[in-house]
């Protein structure tokens, strides 16, 4: 596949989202985050989904110049209301705040309402690494999962983000609650391939490996089962408390994923440790982490985030990889 | 099984804790917190393990007069050390002082390092619901798990338990990292029965649902593969980094698991919405869940916590359930 450098496909986002209406700084942070989730291999994030990121600006009826207003809080903790302002937009607000809370109080919380889809969860958890904070962040979604118990789509994929710094180097996890992303469903399913585990449940409600067959019921299965089933209801209950927003339920109620609940957590590491401090003990798990003999010869255990830093590294040596149909798309917009 | 008053259960484990030589106001905390245990359905921390619990406080050289002290921290966050105190007692004291602080910050978090095992995650997270405030806390662990891409025990098991308010119904999530606890492995095969899903690995490092080669290879797996292990670094890192103290592999260095890393969460709602809206919030979502089709006809979906409630309020009615060898156990000690 082809590779562009990432200036000039961060460029190309910001000449088509400035039309938008989009305030020129907003627009270039939201072309800049989509260009850093292609850079850094989330390509499900990047030019594969902004056609219909860019749709949902006009289809789900955001406001690209609202500004989130304060609403309540205390001291480490706020909550903020999103105006349905755009998702990307917002939760880099969100973070940013919660940053600033952290430089006063160690730790910042910032709880957001009535927002919108925030694109790759990690993006915000990094954002704090790269102002030398722990960042852990989660946001709720339409129901798109059967609770344990039940084949029926009742729960939110409620993605969850934690990452450490140092920025360069990031320990990074950023999942969603299913087991297998769908776009990993359809890669499977092209191949003609069975899942290595259980993926969800066909149409009769059964457990099972066929990835086509759990597309077609739309009924992937969470993450651990009853595990990522019980975490998925927790998120969704404190990202609904903590903004005083809509909870995965009620966003079914309208229809389209729209006015969605976030939380943001920003953590000042200076008031606890010194820097060297940090990043020696994180080597230290990391080094320990590598001595694991692994399963498969060449093939050793990976801490979180080691592969996006690998795909990182590449890209900006040699460019993003782009698919060459997306990006033709891109240009022709 | 034989049910007994939980008071009497109480006293009977005060009974045996005084000699050790805690300071009765210590000895009445601890002894409450595994008769709850017990009186919850948690059996497995209950009478179950008190034997070993008891004989680990001279075994790990336990201070049972320790007070943790401040080591550090900026408003909202705290660093603690442990000082090798009991650690019931402990992240009692780490959890009493998070809700400290989130009355005056909003949000209250503590970082304890040099403790002992807590027994039951979900007693510190509740007792942040008797506050009327949401708890959320982990802690490492001695590795007992393997990391994704190997088959060798390098990872904690690390448990994590959130609860959010009120006390008398809360909604709590505690769940170690594993798929399946090891004693719900020895009941599937004591019944010879395979697993409905992959627990583990056997002796020649392959996935599989046999629970007794699971358990002969001391090999579980993670829950969610990939992602439970992602999740069990990123709370190992995410504990040794806010309290300065062991990471799991540090523990391991030790023989045996003592010293660990751990951090305690509280959030006042007060400052956010009031009791009644959160409660309203709760219940639609619960409501929610409950509406999803069961699987087993009969077999309703439950919001995390709701089995625990139940078997709770049981205990509260007819006396706690009690295993009669374990029982005649505790009252010849």
């Amino acid at each position: 596949m082809p590779r562009v450098p990432i200036q000039i496909l961060q460029d190309e986002y910001y000449r088509v989202l400035l039309p938008t209406g989009l305030p020129p700084e907003r627009a270039a942070l939201v072309a800049q985050r989509l260009a850093e989730n292609q850079r850094d291999g989330i390509y499900s994030h990047g030019l594969q989904r902004f056609p219909a990121f860019y749709a949902s600006i006009a289809a789900n009826g955001i406001d690209v110049r609202a500004t989130p207003e304060k609403v309540g809080g205390l001291g480490a903790i706020e909550q903020w209301d999103g105006r349905m302002g755009l998702g990307v937009w917002n939760a880099h607000f969100g973070m940013g705040r919660a940053i600033e809370l952290a430089r006063s109080h160690g730790l910042g919380c910032v709880a957001l309402r009535n927002t919108n889809h925030w694109m790759r969860a990690g993006s915000y958890a990094l954002q704090a690494t790269e102002a030398g904070c722990i960042g852990i962040c989660w946001t709720n979604t339409i129901p798109l999962l059967p609770p344990w118990g039940s084949a029926e789509v009742r729960i939110g994929n409620n993605p969850l983000a934690m990452a450490l710094p140092p920025a360069e180097a990031p320990m990074l996890l950023d999942m969603a609650m299913s087991q297998y992303a769908n776009g990993k469903l359809e890669v499977y399913r092209n191949r003609g391939e069975a899942l290595p585990i259980a993926g969800g449940y066909d149409a009769d409600g059964m457990l099972t490996r066929d990835p086509a067959a759990i597309l077609a019921a739309r009924r992937a299965v969470p993450m651990g089962y009853w595990k990522g089933s019980a975490l998925a209801v927790m998120l969704d209950t404190l990202a609904a408390l903590l903004s005083g927003g809509l909870a995965s339920h009620q966003i079914a109620g309208q229809g389209t994923e729209r006015r969605v609940s976030q939380v943001f957590i920003a953590i000042d590491g200076r008031p606890l440790a010194d820097a060297g401090a940090w990043s020696a003990t994180v080597k230290a798990i990391v080094h320990d982490l590598q001595q694991a003999a692994p399963l498969v010869e060449g093939d050793p255990v990976r801490y979180p985030g080691e592969r996006m830093r690998q795909t990182r590294e590449e890209s900006l040596r040699s460019g993003v990889v782009v698919d060459e149909k997306q990006w033709a798309a891109l240009l022709a917009m």
